[in-house]
């Protein structure tokens, strides 16, 4: 097999090659083709050519496939056949964290058909348990495949148990080792079986302080140990210390990846986790949430302004530059808050000390407020006939970049203490609020400094 | 070992501990801690405190906590050393992309004095030739220690030569299978190994098609390799296909969290990749040119709204919605173009076909303007006098909101074909053009409106 890069060609080949009905061409090019490759090629096809092509992939194969395809595109595949065939086909010989992620999008009534139709007792019920997990814990994310140890025995007969178990498990890195109530006490590695002596006991050559979780660990800490330690499998275990389950790296930079681009849609005023497939109306949902926020927000400025009509009329310059306050507040307190946000999120930053970081925080926004205060005076002060208005607006902009960056400093550190998720802070809710502040500090002093000079 | 949460009693524990000299405790209490916690410890540590703790840790274990340390953390506390100590209490004892990670971060002189002070030549000559290689490719990230086997050897020959190996090795997932020439041919796990029969040759039993990467691949093309065909390690091949080093998934992680980081904060309008422990000045720079951006923008918009002064001045109100019309449109512009950044980051969007998507995006935006400017108009009957007023914001919001969203899609695929980061996009880009844009519709409407009316 070779990486194939999927293209327009690509795809225009293999709707020639069912157009055609060159079945065996179609094979062959398959057969060629990575379980990812076809799956990133079915996204671009419609379902019911998506069918034909998998009934084209030898079956251990086309079960990667479904399992690699968009969540969409998953959908309208899977509702090309019924429940049975599902069953049949596709999920009894999946492994069992791969079916729970498949048929946990389908819906209740689906589910449940599909399970009654698997004819393996066993893994219907483990994956009925599985599906009974809460979304985003160990327990929705483990697979039940795994190979296991007794530690009463020796190394060569760990050997043989993997021969044994090896054929249901596709990737193994180590060995779980169990006491007689099946309770976790340690692991082994490949590598230690082959470098041990084959009579050695297992509870002598197995490491018994390895890293577990419960099946209720939440998914952003079980990554955050994945991370930090350097894991590459994970084992779970119950409220009694069993071992029940393991959760492998490639899952985990799954969630990783979700969980960025979470973060990275919260900042964008996106409240759910939509994707540019998803339907108009989802869409539209997911985003109502913050411009509505932000129009209050708008609404309160206009109130705002409203109080200083008079001073507008006399003084209609003022107007001239309310965007550029506003926008430079939002613009510095997205800057700091940022910063904050990912030292929250990467455990690089406690929130004990909050003062150190506030005053470091000071300091730079004292620096760029100055500069780019003083370069706006200039500006102002060639092309400006007013020097109040010059005055107003440069130590506005000062006074708005050191406000934008305590406030964008602190409040994602008070969400984190509220037990918020702080990237909601960033972006639209930092934005409205320095917009308010931006103009009551500008409006204010101008008032002021008008009256005086 | 276990976990050990590292909090505000731990530290205190640990600097007691060094001023009493209760060493045996401090060393039984460090025994019992992974790597990684007390790396996190040291972060909270002052140099010389760290360096006390350090040498009270046993040796393969120190070389961990030195690179789980932060950047800036390791180079103050490595400035306590001299440049042989460097080489022989640290160095020479890591694993090559360790070992170029860490001194990769010194200065040119410190880095050559490191090297040269190594006794081991066959590892600092690869050290060098690691250091050569360009940051964020294959090359620079890859570990040169790894198992490899003839492919005309039997399966029990290869085990010998695992034993034989694996002192270097920390993890062995694979071993690499080479020809006469050094080149790759293969790869075979090490379950395959224990499941094949130890008089069979390597040829017959290793996959011949395994993914491997050159040299210079990208670092952003290794983490998607990654991700997509879920990989826990990758061979790195020269330009001759000889095998030179391993990548595994660890420092892939590394690589994705980087990149997510650096996404964040593109989008927030900081343009170096920066922590909350950099210095103020550091800070400073890296936030300055979308300051000074936005600062241009601001100006831009006052000479903007300069020419509807006398507009201004008999209708003062105007000036009232400008921060929300500023604002919305902003907000619209973000939300469209953080779904099209991610899904240029995530393969799921062709730059193809770019009309559909404006489509798809005009439909969300025209719900949502509908809503939000239905909304405005409600609230402004209501409470505003002017009938003129609220048309003219509620017009310019929908239209902004419309013109916003179309414009927020449509930048990032550009910069994409133009092959410039879209993730620039995001943030102060959008926000700044989005300012103007806003304006410009909401002044020309109101003044055809005024006119009109």
């Amino acid at each position: 097999m070779e990486k194939i890069s999927v293209d327009t060609a690509l795809i225009k080949q293999l709707q020639n090659l069912l157009e055609t009905e060159a079945y065996e061409q179609l094979e062959e090019l398959l057969q060629g083709m990575y379980a990812q490759d076809i799956a990133e090629a079915l996204n671009r096809l419609k379902p019911e050519e998506a069918r034909k092509i998998v009934m084209r992939v030898e079956k251990e194969k086309a079960i990667k496939v479904l399992v690699e395809m968009e969540e969409g595109v998953r959908e309208s595949f899977l509702s090309t056949y019924s429940t049975r065939e599902i069953a049949d086909e596709f999920i009894q010989n999946m492994d069992s964290d791969d079916a729970a992620y498949v048929i946990g999008h389908l819906s209740v009534k689906e589910k449940e058909d599909v399970i009654s139709n698997l004819t393996d007792i066993e893994f219907a019920s483990s994956l009925l348990s599985l599906l009974n997990y809460e979304e985003y814990t160990a327990g929705s994310l483990m697979a039940v495949e795994l190979v296991k140890a007794n530690i009463n025995w020796t190394v060569s007969q760990c050997i043989e148990e993997i021969r044994r178990q090896a054929e249901n498990v596709d990737n193994i890195y180590v060995v779980y080792v169990v006491d007689d109530f099946e309770r976790l006490s340690g692991i082994i590695t490949l590598k230690n079986l082959i470098l041990s002596n084959p009579s050695a006991l297992i509870a002598d050559v197995s490491n018994k302080e390895a890293i577990s979780v419960s099946t209720s660990t939440d998914s952003e800490e079980i990554a955050n140990l994945f991370k930090k330690y350097d894991l590459v499998v994970l084992p779970v275990v119950n409220a009694l210390g069993q071992l029940v389950g393991r959760i492998t790296v490639d899952d985990v930079v799954e969630v990783i990846k979700e969980e960025a681009d979470e973060d990275y849609q919260l900042m964008s005023g996106i409240t759910e986790d939509v994707d540019s497939t998803d339907k108009v109306w989802v869409l539209s949902r997911a985003r109502l949430p913050w411009l509505l926020i932000g129009l209050m927000g708008g609404i309160a400025s206009s109130r705002f302004i409203e109080i200083y009509e008079d001073q507008l009329k006399i003084n209609p310059e003022m107007a001239f530059f309310m965007p550029l306050i506003a926008a430079m507040g939002g613009n510095a307190g997205v800057q700091s808050s940022a910063i904050v946000v990912q030292g929250l999120a990467n455990n690089t930053l406690g929130t004990k000390n909050i003062m150190p970081k506030i005053w470091k925080e000071l300091r730079v926004a004292l620096i760029n407020g100055l500069i780019c205060s003083l370069l706006l005076l200039g500006y102002n002060l060639m092309f400006s006939d007013s020097l109040t208005l010059s005055m107003t607006v440069s130590i506005s902009l000062i006074s708005v970049i050191i406000f934008a960056s305590v406030l964008g400093t602190f409040i994602p550190m008070v969400l984190d203490k509220m037990k918020i998720d702080p990237a909601i802070a960033t972006g639209p809710f930092i934005t409205t609020t320095n917009d308010l502040l931006g103009l009551a500090v500008y409006f204010t002093l101008g008032h002021l400094l008008y009256n005086v000079f």
